[in-house]
Parts: C-alpha cells; sequence; structure tokens
C-alpha cells in the first residue's frame, strides 16, 4: 500500500478522502489540520461516519516523514513551499493543490499572491499537473503543481485550438461559471446561503488570480504570449464550473476542423467526452466525477469559436485531478478510484 | 380607472396582476386563457388568494373590447398580431409581450420565427418599448412592443456606448445568464426540477431569438448594422437575468469616459443604477423589482470593455417593463406600482 | 410623517426598510448599527441603491430621542430591555422584533436565554404582537414584542382550535421548517452554503428557544398549560416557513368543526387566507408578503388533526408583522405598506 | 459475469446502471423502454457519456430471457407483476423497485393502487428487500420488492424500538421531507423547476401510498396492527429523504434503552449509521451514498422519542438498495459497487 498524508482540511482535502477511501492501492495514514487538530476527521465531514477513522493532528513533518509515500496538500497559498521543499527532499512526492507551484514566472506570482516564492529552484522543476497535456512530465515527477479549478476548464478547452495554430491568440475571452465550493470552506459573506441563492452575480472582474495561469497555459500551447480577459461567475450551487470560452478562427480554417482538434486531442482520453454537435455540457452531467465535457460552436459567417467546458470543480478541479496525477507518479492506472460516473440527477 | 384586460395567463401574466394589484389607477377586467378556461386565477397562482377574484376566461374580442382601455398580451408567438390589430382598431392601447412587434424587419422575423408577419403596417407604427431609449415614442403610441427579457438587460448596458461611439461596434459578446423563469410554465425536460436544480448550462448557442432583437436595437444605437455573439445559460434560480457584454473601447477613448457615458445615459433614471466602481451587480439586488443595476469593468491596457447587467427577467424584463410603457401609454407616473426595492435577501 | 428609527442593521432591519420605503405615512430617520456604523446602508443591501440614503449610525439613544416617534429593535436577545425601557419613558413607542419582550415568565426567560430580566415591569406591560389574537391589546401599547417567527406560524394555525376546545392539548407536535434568513446575516458553519444547499436536516431538537414561546400562547388559548414537542428544520432555501402541526380531536368533535373554527377565526382577518379543502400551503405562495396560507387536515378515522401553516419568516415572520403592530400602534390601516402580493414564482 | 437487464429508463434506472457500471461482477446486457426505444441511454443521461454504450430496447421478454441471470425492473406500478412472473419462471431473479410486490395483502393493494393484483401467490412469496431486517429471506429469493423511498427511512428508524417493545405503537407520526427526484422524470406542474424552487410545502397529506407500506412493516415489526400518520413534503433539493418520527416511550422504559436499541440492531450493518448524542443526520451527509444516518433524540419529562433519519432516496431508498438485495441474492459481498461515501459538499 501507498502511505499518504493529506495536509490540509478544507473541501479539497474531504474530497480526496472520499476519492481515496476507494483506491485500492492507498492508506491514508494522516490528515493534519490547523483549526481542528483533536477532533475526528467524521466530525467536520459527517458523510465519513463510520467509513474512516481518522483524528486530525499537527502538521508535524519529522513525524509525517515517517508515514508517507506522497503528500497532497491542501493549504491556502504561501504556505506550500516549505512544507514541499522539506518533503520532497525526504523522497516523499507531492501533489500540491494549492496555487505556489503553479505560476513559472516568480515575478507573476509575486505580483498576484503578494508573496516572494521561497524556492524558485522547485518552482522550475515542478510539473503543471494536467495529465491531458503533460501526462509524460507528471510521471517522473517529485512536485506537481495541481491547476485551478478555473484554470482546468479553460485550458482543456482552448488549448488543442492554440496549439494547432485554428484559432487567433489575441482577444480570447474566458467567460467562468462555478459553484460556491471553488471559495473553500472559511465563512464570508460571499458564502453565506442567503448572499448567494437565488442570486447570480460576476466577481474577481479583470483582477482574478486564475487569469495568469490561464494565460501562462495557453501561452505554453500557442507558442506565444497570449493574454485573455477571463470574468469569474458565482452560480448558486455548489459544485460545478462551465466555462464559455469565445475565440475566432483563422483566416482559412475552416470549422470542422475546430472540432477535429479537440476530437483528435482528446480522442484516446479516458476522461474528456467532446460531445456530438449541437450539445453542450451541464456541469451537473459531470457532478462528483473526474469527468471533463466539451462542446463547441462554431459561427461560419464570422468565425467566432465558442467553446464550452464543463467539470466538477472540486473533483477534476482539484481531488481527483490531484488523485489522477498522484496515479501517474505511481505507475497506476490513471483512472484508479476515479472511474465512478456523475451522479445523475 | 383604467380598464385593463391581460391576455394570457403565463408567468408573465402572474407577474402583471400581481403589479396591477397595487396600481391605484387600474382595473383588471379580464385575464383570459386557454387551457385553463373558468378556473380561478387563484387556482393557478395560489399566491394570489384572496387578494383578487378573477376567473380565466375565453379571448373574446367582442367582449374585451367593451371592457378595456389597454390590453396586455403574453402570448406565445405569432398569436398577438390577430388580436392586437382588431384592439387598437377600437381604440384600445396594446402592450404586447411577446414577440410579434418587436423586430422591425418582418424577413428577420420571418427567418427567427418561421411565421409571415401578417401585419407590416402595425409592426412598421408599433414602438419597442424600453422606456429608457423610447420614451417619448411610447408616450403616444397604440402599440407597444415590450422587449425581450435577455435584450432588455443587454441593451440598456450596450446602447449607451455604442451612441457615443465610445465602443467598436466589431466584436461584442453577450454572455447572459438567465433564471428559470425565462422559459415559462410550459412542461418540458428542460424545466423539470431534477434536470435543471445544482447544474449549469449554455443553450441556444449560436441561434437564439433574442440575438437579432439585440442586434437591431444595438445597430440603431450604433447608426450601423451591428452583428454581436450572443450566449444564454440557464442559472439554477428563479428570477433574474445577469448579462456580462464584452466590448472593445475605441482608439483614444479614456477608460473614464465608459462609465461616464453610462451614468449620464441613466443618471436621472428611475429604474436604473450604474454602480460604484468596483461593484458588480447580483440579480438578487433587483429581484422581483424593475429596478436595473449596471456595473463596468475598463482594462485600460488592453481596451477591453466589460459591462455587467442584472434584472429580473419577469418584472422590468417582463411584466414590470410592461407596466412602465403602460404608465407612459396613459400619461401617469412612470414608476406607479414599480417603487418596491428587491426582496432581499 | 411618523418618525421612525430602526436598531440594528441585520436582515430584519432591511426587510423593514423594504416595507416601510412605500410607507406613506412614515418617514426612517436613522439606522443604527454596532459592526458598520458609517457605512451606507445601500452598501450592506445594495438592493436600496438609490432607493434610500441612509447611513448607518451608532446607538446613541439621546440623540435618537429627539427624531422618532416610533422604534424598531432588531437586536440579539438581552440588548433590548435598557433601551427600551429609555425610549419608552421618552415617549416613544417600541416594537421589538427580538426575545426580550415575549415570555411573560421572567423564570422561562431565564431558563433559555440564561440571562436575568432586567425590567419585568416592562415584560408584564408589553403585549404580544400577534394582532390576529392580540389586535385590541396592541392598539393602546407602548411595547409590543413582536413574535418570533416559529411562534407566529404555530401558534396561527393552532390557538383557534385550542380556544374553541376542539383539540386535545396532550400531545401536540410542531414539525417546522425553515428558510435560512432565520438564521439571520451573521456568519456560521450553520449559514455556509454549501452546507446547507441540497441537503436537508433538523436542528435544535428538543430545546429550540421557540418551544417556549409557542407553548405560552397555545396555553393562553387553551386556558390551561401546555407542553408541546417543537423540532424546527433546515431547508435550503431563503425565506419561509412550513409548519406541519399534529393533534387530536376532542372526543365528540366533528371533523368540520375543525376547519370552521379557523374558517371562523380569521374569515375576516386581512392575512390570514385557510385554503380550501384538499389545499395546503406552499411557502412560495406568500413569499416577501406578510399572508399566511392555513391548510388543514382531519382523519376522521383516529381524530388525527394535522394543521400545515405558511409565513415568510422575515416579514409575517418578523418585519412586516412588525410594520403591522406600528399601524395598529398609531391608528394607521393595518395594511399600509403590507398589501403586496407574494412574488410568485 | 452476473448477466443483468434493467426494465425502464426513469430516474432509478439512470442510478441503476451509475452503481452497476463499477460492480465488478456484472455485466448490464439490456435496458428496455418505452418512450425512447433506439436512442442511447447516454442521450437521455450524457452524464453516461463514453461510460456505458447502451441503445434502449422495447421489453421482448423472450429475447431478455436469453440474456440475464437477473432483472431490475423500474416500471410504473401495475406493469411489474406479468413480466416478473415470466422471468422468475425462466430462472431470472428479479429486483422489482416499483409498488407491485410490497404489499402483501392484496385488498390494500387493490385500495392504494386501485388494482387487482395479477399474482398473489407471487406477492406471498416475494420478499420485502430491506436487508438490515430481512437479509436471509432476500439471499434464498426468487422475488424481491424493493422498498419505497420513504418507508425506507421510515421503518430502518422505527422497527428496532417496537421490535423490542420500547415505544408505544398509538399515535405514532412519520413527518417526511423528500427532495424531488422522488416524483421521477415524468412532466408535471409539481416538478416544474419554477413551483418547486424556493419552496416548501406537504403533499399527498393523509393519502400517501407509503403509508400502508410503512404500517406493515411497522406492524410486522411489534407483532400487532400499527396505524400511523404519515406526512411527506417536498424539499428543492434533488435528492435525499430526511424522516422526523415521533413516539412514545411506554411507561417505565429509560431514555438510554432508546438508544441502544438502535445501537444494538445497527451496530453490524454497513450501511446504517446511528449518530452519536446530540447529533442529527443532514440528508447532505448521505448523498449518493447507499448509507443511512440515524439521529434519536428522547425527553426524560415526557417519553416523547424523536428518531431522524438520512437516506439518499434514489439510492439506498432505490437502486442502491437494489443493487444490495442484488449482491445477497447472488452470494456476493453485500456492499459490492456501493462503497463510496456521499459526495460532501
Amino acid at each position: 500500500m501507498i502511505r499518504v498524508v493529506i495536509i490540509g482540511d478544507g473541501y479539497t482535502a474531504a474530497d480526496l478522502v472520499r476519492i481515496l477511501s476507494l483506491h485500492e492501492k492507498v492508506r491514508i495514514t494522516a490528515v493534519t489540520s490547523v483549526e481542528n487538530v483533536g477532533a475526528k476527521l467524521s466530525e467536520l465531514y459527517p458523510s465519513l461516519t463510520g467509513l474512516v477513522d481518522i483524528t486530525l493532528q499537527e502538521t508535524d513533518l519529522d513525524q509525517l516523514k515517517t508515514r508517507a509515500d506522497a503528500a497532497f496538500l491542501a493549504l491556502p497559498h504561501g504556505l506550500s513551499v516549505p512544507i514541499v521543499a522539506e518533503l520532497v527532499e525526504s523522497g516523499i512526492k507531492c501533489v500540491d493543490l494549492g496555487a505556489d507551484f503553479r505560476l513559472k514566472d516568480v515575478e507573476v506570482y509575486k505580483k498576484h499572491y503578494q508573496l516572494e516564492h521561497g524556492r524558485p529552484d522547485l518552482l522550475r522543476e515542478a510539473v503543471y499537473g494536467l495529465p491531458e497535456i503533460y501526462r509524460q512530465e507528471v510521471k517522473t515527477a517529485r512536485i506537481v503543481a495541481n491547476p485551478g479549478c478555473y484554470p482546468t476548464g479553460a485550458i482543456l478547452g482552448l488549448a488543442p485550438l492554440l496549439r494547432t495554430g485554428l484559432i487567433s491568440s489575441k482577444g480570447i475571452i474566458v467567460d467562468s461559471k462555478s459553484g460556491v465550493t471553488g471559495a473553500g470552506r472559511g465563512l464570508s459573506r460571499n458564502t453565506h446561503f442567503c448572499e448567494v441563492n437565488e442570486g447570480f452575480k460576476a466577481y474577481g472582474v479583470g483582477n482574478h488570480r486564475h487569469a495568469p495561469e490561464i494565460e501562462q497555459e495557453l501561452s505554453a500551447a500557442a507558442g506565444e504570449k497570449i493574454s485573455i480577459t477571463f470574468t469569474p461567475h458565482l452560480v448558486p450551487m455548489s459544485r460545478g464550473i462551465l466555462t464559455t470560452a469565445y475565440a475566432e478562427m483563422k483566416p482559412g480554417v475552416r470549422p470542422d476542423e475546430i472540432r477535429g482538434a479537440l476530437e483528435e486531442s482528446y480522442g484516446s482520453e479516458r476522461f474528456v467526452k467532446v460531445l456530438p454537435a449541437g450539445t453542450y455540457p451541464q456541469t451537473r452531467w459531470v457532478y462528483g466525477s473526474n469527468y471533463v465535457h466539451i462542446g463547441v460552436f462554431v459561427n461560419p459567417d464570422d468565425g467566432r469559436v465558442i467553446v464550452i467546458t464543463a467539470i466538477d470543480n472540486l473533483t477534476k478541479g482539484a481531488s481527483g485531478q490531484a488523485v489522477q496525477n498522484f496515479n501517474l507518479l505511481f505507475g497506476l492506472d490513471e483512472a484508479e478510484a476515479l472511474k465512478a460516473p456523475a451522479i445523475y440527477p
């Protein structure tokens, strides 16, 4: 059995436990906390009552190092760097679900997270854990930077079109809509039921931290620096992100090439499904699962391309993808513990 | 008292009754139905129990003509034309909440509604009932074409910027998100609770009937023919439309001119509120009311303009706006029966 | 104009402002706060943007006394007593939306709120503000104890049956289900969207503070001391309380007498509607309104009586009822500012 | 591999496919339909896109008999009897998710379903498939009558207390609250999003078909005929049933015996968790899973017992329990394909 520790006890940690509890090769040896040390995990998440017997403990790295082959870090940004540094040195493979190892440019990181990155060397080493793009790199990594939820949906929809040069790199708009779990378990007016329920809003307009992450990966796909417009919105639901991305076909491209590029990219992918023409995804169709649904529309009159992707933000957008990366890191079936279809309806 | 008849018994008809029940100058003399003739309106809408005593009747125009000074038509498209024709001839002012008198070009109407328009003369005469733009024309009209819900939010957000020439007429994207009441009271898989709840999706991608209506009015504002990209989405909530519109500043325009144009357009408007910089609307803030909230962001680096508007699709997007038009038609205070703030939270 | 101050800035205060903004005889001269002094009320509740221009101020009683004919107190329990004491002495009529003046027995108050009541004399004087029961007393009161939300629904459903001796005073069960606004605007895990959404639970099982309040009023109706079983539940919605109350017909009572007693009690009431046989209320039918819907079922075989009531917990269950009491206190039309039907759907 | 056919294509059929797609010993050889013959199952349920390749076919029993070792029937009542009769004769074990084999008394069946039962002999033979009560009988059955969703929650909460004689058999009240999937996939006003969302109501007051089913099993547990009061309610959520059951301790019983009886009954059960004192279930904690959570409160002053149970109505209340029964029928691990914790949050 591969011994796993989870550092953090928020929603992504809980989803990791949910998924890993079904993983036949994994034993969770510790889950750590700051606020809830000493509590049973099932007190925080009664859905686990009688299923896992884990008492939350402090993040004592010396102890964790003796118990772990792999670590999942589910922490606010800024906190992962020193922990990852110490763990990898001890030979523990790390999947960081936070933001600390995603942005390759320390200046961009500093600008958007107001922090000096303490270990740019590890940043360079870390692999951006989008397996559909970086599968080979993940397999041999020590540190996997698990992608943000919005970036997962946006990049999977657009990267194949940029890589193949079918769409213009200018004027791309990513209009995303997320369920409330994306805001985490912390208390704030923004997650108070009555402030969210039966309403819809945009937030982070013009300055969301996921924009540079999307730009980094779309730039890599295009082979040139890309700026996008990114607008996240909050949907009165718990899980799911729908991303509606707008781009323009390059002159001379035929509409069917757009769909073709997506189908070719994902034809052999386990988790990404390109929907038939005329069908556009519903986040509910991937609820609780690691699947990604993609729909695409091209207006032949003006060359407008609309790519729509749906993911579960906590699963493919966080913990499911983290387990997918973990499976790759340890040479396991990539879909181990991730095969369940969405809960529908 | 002004005698009013309502033709139709769907959600917009119900919202008309709700609003008009508080109107001090109005007496509703009839509400007509096809499927529910003989039923009490309060059986269909028990929220009206003990408040209005209306029995649904057939649409007998001869009888209605003797009872009405004004008629609200809340019918599926195609059905309003002959009724309006007969009523206006009898001197009854008509506010049509359906689509039959909105599109000035009969060819566009035919293309999008698959119908020959029977009375292009009346179409030419009808006034597009967006009071913030066509107030003077509404006041003297016989027929008011009450705007669609999506167009109301989109046009109010963009028209001032096109009219003043501050944004490019090319590449405009209207990404809209609507509550489920927009789909009406009819039964379909698309409005089944379990197919909608806890999920989010796009629909009508590339071919929604409100696109030509938005284009017509944005073209009028710009003074040139405009094509837009319009993508509606379905939010798991009952009421509200949030529209996120993307445009580009014209070269040489300063970001503050964008906000300035909106504030100038709506500074003296009763129902339209331009929110402070950095504040973006939540549909809940206008829930059940006739108000419109507008937020705006301009990225000085790339000239990207994002205008976000929120309305209640049944009120400002349908029945409230219809009453606003009615008030104008009869020389009343435009806000009569429409002053209530939103229900919040 | 009657000058009104509102002490508190939570959800019930916001609903008071919403309602009073339409009241033709009222001018709100101050709204006070602890946490948000200096902020615009419309910053906390953007639904009021452009509709009311109120800056939150401290609760300076000396100043308030010069500005008010009436005060609404919307405070956590324990805080109202000294304020009410001082205001009534200055001739200001007080409607307290909190719990401090509801329980006539100071020992019961102490047991359930862990507080010594500082002014039992005022407690004795205060009138329990359920106008359908205590209308005459309210008219001449100085202090009105506005009922709790759960008690409003429970008492209106059961009191007529106890008063008339049609049901047994033993074994009454009140199974209530409330929307989340009942928990207020404060932040807690219990109101976090993701902990509430798409789920349903009971809470306060066996020890909710509204039980003694219900018991007090049912005892008064029955003329004997009554104990009940009360179980509140949390519904994933913002507004509304449905109460399903179970009782037993006394021997010899005919089923139609049960309905008869309710219809007789409420036949001339403006806000209480007894629904037709076979129709049971939906909270949505009273959403945002001051109305109460009551449905009743009697099983002739075993004498089981089920009374189901629906209210909007923030309106008839708090702020609407407070305005209803205010209207009575000042000799106004009891329904002033409260006539609007529910928002439906 | 055990060959399985599913007869029906509604929500419970979809949940069967979801669960069975992870079952290592099962191959689904056919799913049948009336309305959707020829369609892909993944067109009806796009959550299955790329995961199962099943085309809906007619219910051709001759053909099915050659392809099946077991059949799940997910049909409206009245339709299962002839199909089950024919299949069992061919040696195919049947799990009927409908109502046709649940009520042992054909007169009760006739009264509540307005149908003559065609095969009372098979009715007598069928085992009521609540494994926690009838595990041994299920193992050797040919026909399993899978319990109704409401009965599952109610019986599991109350049967141990009746069997042990700790509570009175008189005056039991079952107040249940269900998500909307319980109403199935058919279209009706009752499942229209806008009629359900943000509201709460009772329905089937005094005459719901699940009452006699609950009474049958509680009577069996008590060893005497029991009548209950059952009130179902509709919660604006998709999945989950919370049941709040009220009973009275018999004289001389100690409160801790109540909890003791539940813990003893379920201590070794895989799927039933008795929560710690003071903790009451949330339906979300069992969302999408086969688990049952039970909380219990006893008022020592008046002997009132409140038992609260939570299940997922589609899983433990239908398809999960059906697979649990299937596993027993074929001598497999009872939890095969059912181990996943709930999706939370």
